[in-house]
């Protein structure tokens, strides 16, 4: 899978895209992230990227032609399956979102900053607006990070065995059981007995119950869909 | 505000928490973000952070005792208003939480990884859980910056007035409207007459239609509450 940013701060994804499995999944090459500075494609000898809204009002606006100059570039070179803004009025991604996103080949996500894209951009060439929750962040590239993480570690082959995304909280519309470690006793807080029981059939039990029992506590919405 | 960020990657974060607005905050010196390795905490000559989970299975967990000596390290140094753990089965991060959490004075995220933490430190030590979203991440290392983010641009003084966060979406419970820049005509593509008319009231009413409009396409559930 190929992933192409465009961003007016490429600079800030640096570190997430660079470590644990996300640099993992590009040294395996199942992953290939590529950051697009727009003002690369900024007009004039400023490289200017963004100008007041229409209608007066605080906040920049982002220029429809240095999007669409670094865009039209990109779909020369290949064919796109997605064009995707992140923007907090987009639709929420979920787990099941990022599975159908990580079976995509080649995907464009651009980053909003400021006010917001010139609406004509969201209107005529995004294909998709994605957003990561209900918040507002200063900008768009780590709702970006998000989803390239989120995806990218369902693309097969990123994720080692025995850490398959299979057994995540989401997968099955089931938050993950409590889990434990050494030592035994700490501080007088125990595991619970059956963990310890080496009885794998009352343990499969004991997690699975252990999640419905998290799940209705916390999130009953996930049961009713 | 001060934000003391525990794990095990500590890198991951260094490039979003040093631009834009997050970097201004800290140089402002309205936020303080302090990264914790982990492994600093670390059992014996290896600097031991994980260990298998009770009851098997994949994937390793977090170990109690050095997110305890880490946690009772910094509680000795000032007091905490919330000791926070990210994680995908929290409660739900939204703009309503993000402005309760600006208000604090000294915070600390643990960030999990792997399988997750033991859950004795989830029922001792955690005041507070929180997710991002429906969907699973590498680590809690990005949903800790969004954490800093969304929760970083709400202190007084962090944004410039001209970007003021009364005016983002979902702080009225409504989504921004549609924004447009020069040029007026694109391709063909126009921007609405109103906005170019210069009669504020007409722009004003035009906006709230939109944003309500926008509201009840995409979100109708905003409007519930």
């Amino acid at each position: 899978m190929r992933i192409d940013i465009i961003s007016v701060l490429p600079e800030l994804l640096e570190s997430p895209l660079n470590h644990s499995i996300m640099k993992r999944a590009q040294q395996k090459q199942l992953l290939e992230v590529v950051l697009h500075p727009l003002r690369d494609y900024g007009l004039g000898k400023n490289k200017q990227v963004d100008d007041y809204q229409y209608g007066g009002g605080a906040g920049m606006v982002m220029m429809i032609e240095p999007i669409l100059n670094c865009i039209n570039q990109l779909k020369s070179e290949r064919d796109y399956d997605a064009v995707i803004y992140m923007t907090p009025d987009g639709k929420t991604l979920n787990q099941k979102i990022a599975n159908q996103l990580s079976l995509l080949q080649n995907v464009i996500i651009l980053c909003g900053h400021y006010k917001g894209i010139d609406e004509r951009i969201r209107e005529h060439i995004i294909t998709m607006e994605i957003s990561i929750g209900d918040y507002v962040l200063s900008g768009g590239e780590l709702a970006a990070a998000v989803v390239v993480d989120t995806v990218g570690r369902l693309i097969p082959g990123v994720l080692n065995d025995e850490t398959s995304a299979l057994f995540d909280s989401f997968q099955d519309d089931l938050l993950a059981p409590p889990v434990y470690t050494r030592p035994e006793i700490y501080n007088g807080w125990k595991v619970p007995e059956v963990l310890l029981s080496g009885h794998d059939k009352n343990i499969d039990d004991w997690r699975y119950e252990q999640s419905l029992l998290r799940t209705k506590e916390r999130r009953p919405d996930l049961l009713k869909d």
